[in-house]
C-alpha cells in the first residue's frame, strides 16, 4: 500500500480509537505560521519547526475544522482507493453542501478547503500529489532523457519544437535514460525556445526546464527528482529583479508557505547563474535596464533579511537592485545579439562556474 | 521562397524606388481600429475594412514610425534568412538604441515595437509566426495524432501524463496522421487533466486540448489547422462567464485586436459546448454557482452588442448572465461526481449535438 493510504488509513483509526475509548476526538496539527519556520544550515531548506496544536471535535472553535478536514481525508482516500487524481477546486466542488436541517453549508469558498489540504500534508507527512491533489501545471522540459509515464515511453529529446509538458504530478515517472551533465532552468518561455531552437540541450548535454514563472510543483518535483536521482547540478536562469531572486530561491530552499515540503520540493544544490547586477555592467546592459517599481524595492529589502541570503555576495547583489533602483530581464542580453545567451553567455558563465550560491 | 520573405522584399523595393524616383517614401497601412472591423456574415469572422492610411518618411508626425516600421521589416528579414526565431519582446532589445549624436531612441518601450509588428502582418499579408516571431506559448494536446516537427515525430498519444506542448508556432509542423472524429477545446487544465486521466480521447477518438485561458496564437493556429485540413468538428468547452464564452468567440470568429488573421487563427465552424445556464438549471448547480462581478456583468452586455451574437440563444444566454448575476466554472460539475463530466455530461451533450453555435 501507498505510503499515503497508509497514513490516512491510520489517522482514521486513531480519530476511531478516540471515539471508542470516550476520548474528545483530536488531531496534532503542525503550526505552519513564520514562527514555526526554520532555515535549516545543514539540509540548506526551509523546513517546519516543531511547534503543533491539537484540533478538537468537542470544541466549537475547532468543530468545523475538525469536520472539513475528516471530509478531504475521506475525499483524499476515496481518490488513492479509485486512482483518480484531480485539483483543488475541483475537490471543493466536490464537497460543497449545505448540512442537512441547516443552512451551514461544509465549505463556503475554497479559501478554507486549501489550507485543510496542506494541514493534511503535513499531518500525514505527504505531498498533495501523493494524495491525488493536482496542482497548477506550467513548465516544458527538453533534453536526451526517456521515461515511463503511464505505460507511454517519452523521449524529450524527440518532441520537435513543443517540448513535454510537465504534468502536476511528477511522482509515478520512471526515467529510463537520462544522458546529461547538468540542468539549466530558465524562467521564460522566450529564452527557452530560442535555446530550444538553437539545440542547446544537444550542444551541452543539459536538460533544459522553462518554470513560465513561478515554477510549479510539478516542475520543482520535476527538477528536484532529476537532480538528486542521477547527481546533476542545477542553474537558474531568471531576470535581475527580486521576482526573478525568489524563483530561484524557491527552487533551492523551497517556499515559505511550503516549508513542511522543501524536502521534497527543494534543490539544495541549485545555483544562480543570472542574470546579476555584474552582468548589467560587464555587458553594458544600463541602456536596456528597467525603472524598478517600489513594490520590486521592498521586496528586496524584504530578502535581504531572510537568513538564507545573508552571504555578501547575496547582500551585495540585493542591495545593488535597492540601491541603483533598477532591474533587467533576460531577453535584454538580446540587444547583444540574438545568438549571445547562446553562444556566449551561457557557455562562459558556466564553464568560469560565474555562479552564485 | 517563402511568402514573407518575397513580400518583406517587395516592401523595401517599393520604399526604395520611391527614393530613386524623388517621391516622398510611403506604406501603405491598412487601419486596425474598431471603425474599420468588419464582421463578414459569410466566412464567419472578423475582418478589416478597405481604409488604410499612408505612412509616410517626410512628414514629422510619420518619421519615427516610418523609421520603426523599416527596423522591424528588416529585423524580420535578418531573422528569415538566418532561420532563427524570437519573441516580441527580444526583439524590441535587440532594435532598441541611441541614435548616434542625438538623444533620441529608436525605441523606448515594447508599446512602440509590438504595433510596428501588428502593421507589418497587415501590410505584408502574414502572420507575425511566418516573420519568425513567436507568441506567448500556452496550450496543451493530446490525441491519436502523429506529426512530424523540426525533423522528430512526435505521437500525441504516447505522452504520458503530460501531453504535447504546443510550441508559439506551428506553420511548420506537417500532419503524418490524425485518427479523431472531433476536438474538444477545454478552457482549463485541471478539466483537461481529468479527461486525460480516464482517456477520453481513446474511448471517444477526439483531440483534447486546452488552451489555459484565453487561446494563445500557437494554440488558436493549431485548432484552425486540424479543424479545417482534417475537417473535424470543434467543439469548446469553458465557464459560464462572460471570460469563458470570449474565449469560445475568438476560437471561432477571431479576436478585435487581431481581426487582420481571423482566416489564419479563426475557426469558423467551432461550437460552444458548455457550460450554460441551462446546464446549471439541468444539473442543480445553483449552489455552486459564484455571483458574478460587475465587471463580468459589464463585458456581458458589451458582447450582446456584438454582431456575432445576435442569435436569439446567444441572446437568451448572455441575458441570463446579466438577469441573474452569477457565473459558474466547469469544476463546478465536480459536485455531481468527479466522472460526470466524462461519462456523461461531454458524452450526451455531444451525443445530443447539444451546442450553441
Amino acid at each position: 500500500m501507498k505510503k499515503a493510504e497508509t497514513n490516512l488509513k491510520d489517522l482514521g483509526k486513531k480519530v476511531l480509537k478516540d471515539v471508542e475509548d470516550e476520548r474528545n476526538p483530536n488531531i496534532d496539527i503542525p503550526i505552519r505560521s513564520l514562527s514555526n519556520i526554520i532555515y535549516d544550515q545543514k539540509t540548506k531548506s526551509l523546513t517546519l519547526g516543531g511547534k503543533a496544536a491539537k484540533r478538537y471535535f468537542f470544541n466549537i472553535a475547532h468543530a468545523k475544522k475538525f469536520m472539513q478536514t475528516l471530509m478531504v481525508a475521506a475525499f483524499c482516500k476515496k481518490l488513492i482507493s479509485e486512482n483518480i487524481h484531480t485539483s483543488l477546486r475541483d475537490l471543493f466542488y466536490a464537497l460543497k453542501r449545505t448540512l442537512p436541517n441547516s443552512q451551514e453549508n461544509t465549505f463556503d469558498e475554497q479559501k478554507e478547503s486549501d489550507p485543510t489540504i496542506v494541514d493534511l500534508e503535513v499531518v500525514l507527512d505527504v505531498l498533495r500529489e501523493q494524495l491525488h491533489l493536482n496542482a497548477d501545471i506550467r513548465g516544458r522540459v527538453v533534453g536526451d532523457v526517456k521515461i515511463r509515464d503511464r505505460g507511454d515511453t517519452v523521449d524529450w529529446s524527440r518532441l520537435g519544437s513543443g517540448g513535454w509538458a510537465i504534468p502536476s504530478n511528477v511522482e509515478d515517472i520512471d526515467f529510463k535514460k537520462v544522458n546529461a551533465s547538468y540542468i539549466l532552468v530558465i524562467e521564460k518561455n522566450a529564452a527557452f525556445e530560442r535555446l530550444h531552437e538553437d539545440k542547446f540541450w544537444k550542444k551541452h548535454n543539459c536538460i533544459l526546464v522553462t518554470t513560465q514563472g513561478q515554477a510549479a510543483r510539478g516542475t520543482r518535483r520535476l527538477i528536484q527528482r532529476l537532480s538528486t536521482e542521477f547527481n546533476l547540478p542545477v542553474y537558474v536562469f531568471t531576470d535581475l529583479d527580486a521576482y526573478g531572486l525568489y524563483i530561484y530561491s524557491v527552487i533551492k530552499y523551497g517556499s515559505i508557505s511550503l516549508a513542511h515540503v522543501s524536502d521534497r520540493l527543494g534543490t539544495p544544490n541549485a545555483k544562480f547563474l543570472g542574470l546579476t547586477m555584474d552582468d548589467v555592467d560587464k555587458f553594458n546592459l544600463k541602456n536596456f535596464a528597467i525603472k524598478a517599481e517600489e513594490v520590486d524595492i521592498k521586496r528586496a529589502r524584504e530578502m535581504m533579511k531572510y537568513e538564507w541570503f545573508q552571504k555578501p555576495e547575496w547582500q551585495r547583489l540585493l542591495k545593488s537592485l535597492i540601491d541603483r533602483k533598477i532591474k533587467a530581464e533576460l531577453e535584454s542580453l538580446s540587444g547583444k545579439g540574438l545568438k549571445f545567451v547562446t553562444e556566449e553567455y551561457l557557455p562562459n558563465k558556466i564553464k568560469n562556474k560565474d555562479f552564485l550560491d
